[in-house]
């Protein structure tokens, strides 16, 4: 079953708000087994949406409309939508019901606009709303399915957890849909794609491949549908399998798993802690780290040393290791990791210090350098790095390859 | 100048991923005097990308498309363009020269799918890709030009920064437009279009003004088109005057700066240096201000005090100050700021504690309770803050409410 989601507004268009519809909607028809085959922004006026309705009506059997049903002078899409559907309007005393509770549940009182919430189309079904004014509408055609909803986020996504997700199950046959996501990193994505190549060749029919890489990070998301789900899951874990015989030393988690969420799940089972001291990624290995709920069970807290005398005075760096190493060395990052462990009390400790750019590069080392430390209860471990020229980019990979350099230590224990 | 901007891409229609790209492309577009009539999201796969070509590029002057580029087996973009415009392929020497020095520059090796990078449509002219392997394509066909472009977010937008908008400029016959941001914080979207009311209804014909919100910070865009330059340039500047005398006091700065290059200005010229003490951010402006190139000249580093433990070592808070106050309190962050001034030997501090969510709240200190404090050489300050139910808003927030804490004392000094 093919589908496509329309979003109506201009705002779109010109860059002021990221659509998040599309992809909500997208990820909850996939779910239930529809093949999203486009997600179309359009404008706030007839011709668009007439155009947009004449090319992919046809060749979709769900079309979802998000936008354009708003209280202001948009009230346009319902129009276009009754004409195009052939239908005059009717005045729905169910919606104007709806639209008075909605209207005094929070305080406010019916004015001409909330009330032309209630006239809708004639031939449309009518999706109620308890989150806003404007309903949802349904309409058919030739065996084909269109549904309008608002724009606004948790009024469309409150029509479609309350109602449209099942009164869809209900009306298509759909297939089972089974999606594994495997997360990669310390690798990129050309290396890894030619690691897997005999792999990707001789998968059996039927199932997709999709890398999904950011910096740093490569998901790789193996897809299957049939029938029969559990046969279908049977058969992507043994693709997952194989895959870890060939490249396990990059797999660090599954299904969109944070690194960090990771490594957070390793040092608890060790009812161990952490703390980081940051030279050049400035706080964001912190900051990725305390994106995680509820991370203050294994995380202390870190010590951004961006000067040689933060080095010195809180993390207990020698003077004479900066003077004779410089501060992007092995032994800088070493005593780093050990200085913050002291300083924090934490068990287990990750450090940097490179050069983030684009200024600072030397000869011996240039822009992209990046030493790196992890140390625990038993190890201290030191890497060099060579990432890229933009400063962004340096501090961003610093950070994941830190926490991996850690994961990857404490797998070793 | 019609423009659609096409994603291609399996990842944005099964919603793994949300579209970014055609914001930022919008966006752009809309600035140099495009107007953007749709944007599309497609499979990666031949024949939708045949049809959307078919569809959209006969109606646009200009298609941009991103994504399908990439070095592994699930780009044929590159292919199916070629066909499109009846074109075979050629080797680029510079394409490879490219791949080789950005792939050697991070510290990896060519293999046989960045070598195929180096095989570009002959019909297309090729746009230099220094943020990745992936060049951009422009190609003509009866008058309308298709640019392909690759799909990770930092690759498009380097080429596009570097190159392809001044080519877009030099192909197409554009009104001028002038567009200034004014950047506002400390106050809400509603708020603030409240107190602009009145301005907003007095103002010239032919000046548009459009607010692009995100959380902490409001830019408004004020846009003019014209003949002359200079003269809309003068227009635009006496609105933003008046725009000063009314809401001055949310002003940080104008046309996408930062607040915290602000703030690094205005240390410059004191010749002082900053530091930061973090708890409920845990090191997130720490990060936003390492992002910023140069900021060693005024940045010390930062204590990220996640743990009581580490606030009374490293920070000096008192430990009879948490008891009876509480690590969320006005007295626990004007310690903290003092603590890192002495620790990290700077003249100014920020400091931050609260509740991120979404444990952690009580009756008296729900969730989204934050306590901020700036300190400099002579003042010290705290404010309150009450902020939502969501962590990553509740962080975000508090590190640009500091920020703007920070600015404001300073203004005062």
């Amino acid at each position: 079953m093919n589908a496509t989601i329309i979003t109506i507004g201009d705002e779109l268009l010109i860059g002021q708000v990221v659509d998040t519809n599309s992809a909500w909607l997208a990820a909850e028809l996939t779910a239930i087994g529809f093949r999203v085959v486009n997600t179309l922004s359009i404008s706030d006026n007839g011709e668009a949406i007439r155009t947009a309705l004449d090319r992919y009506m046809p060749e979709n059997d769900l079309l979802l409309i998000t936008g354009g049903l708003g209280p202001t002078n948009d009230d346009i899409t319902r129009k276009i939508l009754a004409d195009y559907f052939g239908s005059g309007m009717r005045f729905s005393e169910e919606v104007l019901s709806d639209v008075e509770s909605f209207i005094s549940g929070i305080g406010s009182y019916m004015n001409e606009h909330n009330r032309k919430q209630a006239l809708v189309p004639e031939a449309a079904v009518v999706l109620r709303n308890q989150h806003g004014t404007a309903p949802g509408l349904w309409f058919e055609k030739d065996n084909h399915t269109a549904v309008s909803l608002p724009g606004v986020p948790h009024e469309m996504k409150g029509i479609f957890n309350d109602e449209l997700r099942t009164k869809i199950i209900g009306r298509f046959k759909l297939p089972d849909i089974v999606y594994k996501t495997v997360m990669f990193t310390g690798i990129g994505e050309a290396p890894l794609a030619e690691k897997l190549t005999g792999w990707e060749d001789s998968l059996p029919r039927g199932i997709s491949v999709a890398y999904l890489p950011s910096p740093g990070i490569i998901r790789l998301r193996l897809g299957a549908t049939g029938e029969d789900r559990s046969a279908i899951e049977k058969v992507i874990e043994q693709q997952v399998e194989t895959l870890k015989q060939i490249v396990s030393k990059y797999i660090y988690g599954y299904d969109d798993e944070k690194l960090e969420e990771v490594v957070g799940r390793m040092l608890l089972e060790r009812g161990a802690a952490l703390a980081t001291a940051e030279s050049c990624t400035g706080g964001l290995i912190a900051s990725r780290i305390t994106s995680i709920a509820g991370c203050s069970a294994w995380f202390r807290g870190s010590v951004v040393a961006y000067s040689n005398e933060v080095k010195k005075e809180l993390l207990g760096v020698k003077p004479e290791t900066l003077m004779k190493y410089g501060a992007v060395s092995e032994e800088t990052v070493k005593q780093m990791a050990a200085g913050v462990m002291r300083a924090a009390g934490s068990d287990y400790a990750v450090a940097t210090s490179g050069i983030a750019g684009p200024d600072g590069g030397t000869p011996e080392k240039p822009v992209g350098t990046v030493w790196i430390a992890a140390a625990g209860p038993g190890f201290t471990t030191a890497k060099k790095f060579s990432f890229g020229q933009v400063r962004e980019m340096n501090i961003l990979r610093s950070s994941i390859a830190a926490m991996n350099l850690l994961r990857k230590s404490m797998l070793e224990e």
